[in-house]
């Protein structure tokens, strides 16, 4: 691994994002034809945040984020920090202190494939995390990594500049010259679901509205009533 | 396995149902003698949700949520959803559109040993479920399994028409032809319980209350002061 | 394992207790030098809780919860009931019961190695509890354990009258003698944060609040601008 | 749990209990049509043992072998001892005691969905063990459990008397009745085998040998030559 | 995901493919910079096997390995077949049958972020496979997946075409443009190993050899006799 | 954490670390009241290897195995070097150049709850691990821990000069001052196994061997006739 920090312009389109937004992390990762999704002990740390930006991307040593505060200086308004360790680790890389210097150079919020802490001041402050644990373990500043290299974050490959996507649901990524096109798809995925979910909720039934019987009889399906 | 759907009209007796929902999964599972739980891994997507009903019960590939859309058609009201799958298996093989069809059946939540999605609207509907995860990941319609045959869910065997309960402290399958013995035994575990909690809120202790002391001297406890 | 209870009175000194409490797991942890922590399964049943107090210890096998009714007897008011497992156990040993029992004897909260159970009445009671998983399985009285001996807990070794500080980051031990120390250097700690905050908050960059620029670029970091 | 113990006669047909411990797990659960399998976590103690028999089942409580020796009274020559836990656990519940005793009795072999020890000891005895873990951890005799009912051990339902078959691929369970039918499947299954093994060591395609060129196509699987 | 086989003729050069085969996962690891390791879970199915060669990837369903035969027709000489999956899977994707139509195709050997059966005869080929499970549950072939497409590969990016090293210690993926200087420098470390191994094995120590001495006292290290 | 290395001659009675080495883990375990075993994740390199001997501690920081280095200094003949690390991790922080070291001044082995690799040399050169994993993942040099100082180890306490028997079974720890107690304690018990092995061995049940009928019948076994 080189040592190295990118200092980039890649963003993903702006309007895109707000798209990606609003459609929220499973639209997006079916929208995308199922994929770009990270694993799913990636947990935000309180429910119903919901948020999408650029990623600045940061590869760092377990039980050291030294390279987390290399990274805050090359985030931009909008921008999402994505921390990917170069083993699995669980310490505590970032804090509270952390999350209002992000905050303040306009980052949205820090998927990170490790610890947290201070998770009680975060919710406070509405500062939304993506983690995979949460943890007071203290960290070293003592050995570098890289910002804004492409990193494998919790199974998914991330480029500086993708649209990450984090709800409830999870976390996805979407590649950056691709935002607007999953957008596009995602928004027109949405508008046949509303009409789906009105004609369900009347009792029509899946297997119906889908037209699913030939298939399943097709296959081999067989019904049978209980003795 | 044969792919096979079991119409059946077996249900848990509806008072034994009522009663067991007010009984919760821990009075239930020791009315029980201390049996049918899930594993502790199945969690519930929010806080506070209580419900019982019999089971239809599922067996699903890996990824694949078809038999899902076969099983509704077979939801009664007041049934619980209960799905297996083959292999271990995260993927969100539920989501609010499925929900909103389970609803509009009459079926009282889901317990499914996989992953479910779009857990914030989930929440909002109100529509409880219990799962090993919570993913976007999304699902194909290619592989049959099977309807209303008797599955392991969780650790768990749960036959078609069992009496599934469910709440905070997890998942609990109570067999059909025993519900009544079940909650007529929780109902009278749970009286003895609040003359024991008036007790030990008064600051009797538990060693008294129960009068453990002599079977701890005899099977060998000692007292010895600190040096 | 000498099936034995210790009376003791060993217990931190009440105002670090009070300051630890104020200080939380994160800042305490770092006070000492970044040890004492419990791995990061241990979860707080309801988030918000922030406890500290003197540990009574228990070690007990698992799924038996005979000596945790022994320990109860040793508690006194502020204290926090620790409960080491002979071996790996989700089994529910603790529920409303003893919690009832525990809070009536002045105890202030169950850090357990083990599961727990009758989480919405804990969580109404307003009794914390941080536990390596929720589970209703019930269990049994058969198998002596000991009281008030050195345990490792969760990766952790607690010695009977230890501070254990516990809130959403996790759950942290201070050594009974190093209480007063840890909190003083806590406070100190937090003092200087206070100030950083307010820095970070209003933009400047952790790189240069904490000179990080010289240590990096020696270390080998080289700044690259994208193609 | 009742604490009982069925003396039972049925065993499966030995003739099927033969070749299915040649045919081995996998061939097996494919003639099973895909079930009847333990989790993949269930391993053996040495590579290369390869057994089949009549399942004699145990439910113990977690570090507690009381009912193993109960059990082995129970078996038969040529049963295979199956103890499923009531909750997890990884203590070592049998040792070279009890694989002295249960080979005196004819036992073949033992699946444990909980911890084995006297690993080195087995081996040179060659009695084979599948199980969960390797630990020394010693267990208590003080709570029953029961011997020949129906238990859930590693996610697969097992009655007394079904065909177990263990080998290097893990673990499967063959209902008693259905041992014969599956046997025969099994047969005929390794028969077309032998003759495909040949044509895909010749050269020949798995593409051409079972025709998915055409499936392929139409589900849309597109062939590119690379930039 | 685009439902795409590449053809590609893309192979890491020869001659230092049979460097890092001989190198090692360790020391070409390092050659790297410490990078392109798969995760541990990634364990050979039997001791002793070391290979080398360039990746054939293949993207599958979980539970479904209709893409394995897809790929194998695109394996040249010297091949590894690199099979990631869309989720996390411990299914049995690969057998015998398979494994003879790899051999026969040239390819020599299997990485698998999913299970592997069969393993005995495996072994008894002496066809090597790493993979995170064994298991005999057999899969199905219904859904399309992707072939010669980069893929994250148990935490690692593959590309078609970089160089795969694996042996006891693991998986390493070398880019294909820099399997030669990593191979260069890989040679150059372990000359520099051979002359350390001599000194150390002397009884020279590390602190002396490696000149630690200073470097431990400058951070702060203390030595103190034992009161 | 202080960084500090404790200069200590405490070594235990080396008589008793001889018996202990015969006596394996599971007899010492036993004859210690069933105490001091590290967790079950603690596995072998290879099989059949069987130690005992001194403890020199370390505690590490995740990926950092700079005070390996220190360590080895402070080694006796007969020493056995146990890792701790700050918190999970499963680098590989040891390999065949630290045992060529190791082994050169007299370590009998080594116990690390984090990875090892070089597995096969460590292997061809009889060289005996115990660890939490295999993994090639380098490590830094770039954090302070300490040498000689108690620690938590895979669960288990370990202070410096303390027994460590390892074998297949695992790897326990005995108090330096217990170690000749446990030793003799353990030469009784396995006395007392050799004749209950040769009365299992000629068909005498443990039920009659121990009087175990008694008991059971007491605590309420049933005995039933299969229907």
């Amino acid at each position: 691994m080189n040592p190295v920090v990118i200092r980039t312009r890649k963003r993903p389109a702006v309007a895109a994002v707000a798209d990606l937004r609003e459609l929220g992390v499973s639209t997006t990762h079916e929208a995308m034809g199922r994929g770009g999704l990270m694993k799913p002990y990636m947990r935000p740390i309180y429910a119903g945040a919901q948020i999408a930006g650029g990623a600045v991307t940061v590869l760092a040593q377990p039980g050291d984020n030294w390279m987390i505060h290399v990274a805050i200086e090359q985030v931009q308004p909008g921008d999402v920090l994505v921390v990917a360790c170069t083993t699995d680790n669980t310490d505590g890389m970032f804090g509270d202190l952390l999350a209002t210097s992000l905050k303040a150079r306009g980052g949205v919020g820090l998927v990170i494939d490790a610890g947290v802490r201070d998770v009680r001041v975060l919710t406070e402050m509405g500062f939304p995390v993506w983690s995979r644990a949460i943890s007071a373990k203290g960290t070293v500043k003592a050995t570098l990594g890289a910002v804004n290299v492409p990193v494998v974050c919790a199974g998914a490959l991330v480029h500086p500049g993708d649209a990450i996507v984090a709800d409830d649901d999870g976390v996805v990524v979407v590649p950056r010259l691709e935002a607007e096109t999953v957008a596009a798809a995602g928004r027109k995925r949405e508008a046949s679901e509303e009409d789906k979910r009105r004609r369900l909720a009347s009792g029509e039934l899946g297997l119906d509205m889908y037209a699913m019987r030939e298939g399943l009889a097709k296959a081999g399906l067989v019904y049978r009533d209980d003795d």
